[in-house]
């Protein structure tokens, strides 16, 4: 099975491991962030609610720290699949957790345009990750960031199964 | 007017300034952080909900950031009214925006416990603060943080003037 068109990173990741409030296809409340590999990088776009606001006209930056990892989170993923060979769908996405998130506001990021977030894996190995991530606003970058990123542990893993509710 | 027992700084953030989705008052749809003075320090008590999970059992590290950076936020702002040898509530309290955000995530944190922040100021001038932030749950750290915190530039004041309804 490989991805179809529109299929996402997230799409594919293990029951257990689909309900990130970030992006969790089985999270009803969450952001449900979808990155889509493009090129040699990932691309995804989002664009935040009303009340998503740091202060009127402009975008919370817990909002934009949260696209930054989530989307840096999936970009290792997409990191290791590729590794491998493998497009997007041909096996479950491997699932890496955070281990450290910088972001830089570059300048603020106004409301009521869609968010584009880029994506490349600067240096990986099998366990571990180092992403760099650029959020958009109508061309303009307006934030950076870099995500550590390694494979979820055992753990977690052990922890999850079989827990496909949420609480 | 000084602040009551119970009173948070962000209970005294300008109205144009206490819409933000982590920590503002007047966001009917935000987390609404707290941060108290303590000590020669801040604190803030937060629950997640059971849907900002990573994944089940533990908390989204979107959450986490964005608990560390609205708890920062505060406590540059505390530094300012310290300086000034101000109580909270003796006068709105200052608004800081967030230049840089970094956390470490140092053990997965465990979803229905109390976190508790901790925040110090490590440096500060009138214009910008570096704001050390501790999470921990159950009495054990989970994350620590960094905050770069810098005055709200005037165009953002301008902007958000007079604007009291989300959107």
């Amino acid at each position: 099975m490989t991805a179809r068109p529109g299929e996402a990173l997230q799409d594919h990741y293990p029951e257990g491991f689909a309900h990130c409030f970030g992006c969790g296809r089985l999270n009803a409340h969450g952001h449900r962030i979808r990155s889509f590999r493009d090129g040699d990088g990932t691309v995804a776009r989002f664009t935040p609610a009303p009340h998503h606001m740091a202060l009127p006209g402009y975008v919370y930056g817990g909002l934009v720290a949260s696209l930054i990892d989530c989307h840096g989170i999936g970009t290792a993923a997409d990191a290791e699949l590729r590794r491998e060979g493998r497009e997007v769908g041909a096996v479950p996405t491997p699932r890496y957790v955070t281990a450290a998130l910088h972001v830089n506001y570059v300048r603020p990021t106004p409301m009521g345009v869609e968010l584009e977030l880029r994506a490349r894996v600067k240096e990986a190995s099998g366990r571990k990750a180092i992403v760099e991530v650029t959020l958009s606003a109508g061309g303009t970058v307006t934030a950076t960031g870099e995500v550590v990123a390694v494979r979820a542990p055992e753990a977690m893993i052990e922890g999850s199964r079989g827990r496909g509710v949420e609480g």
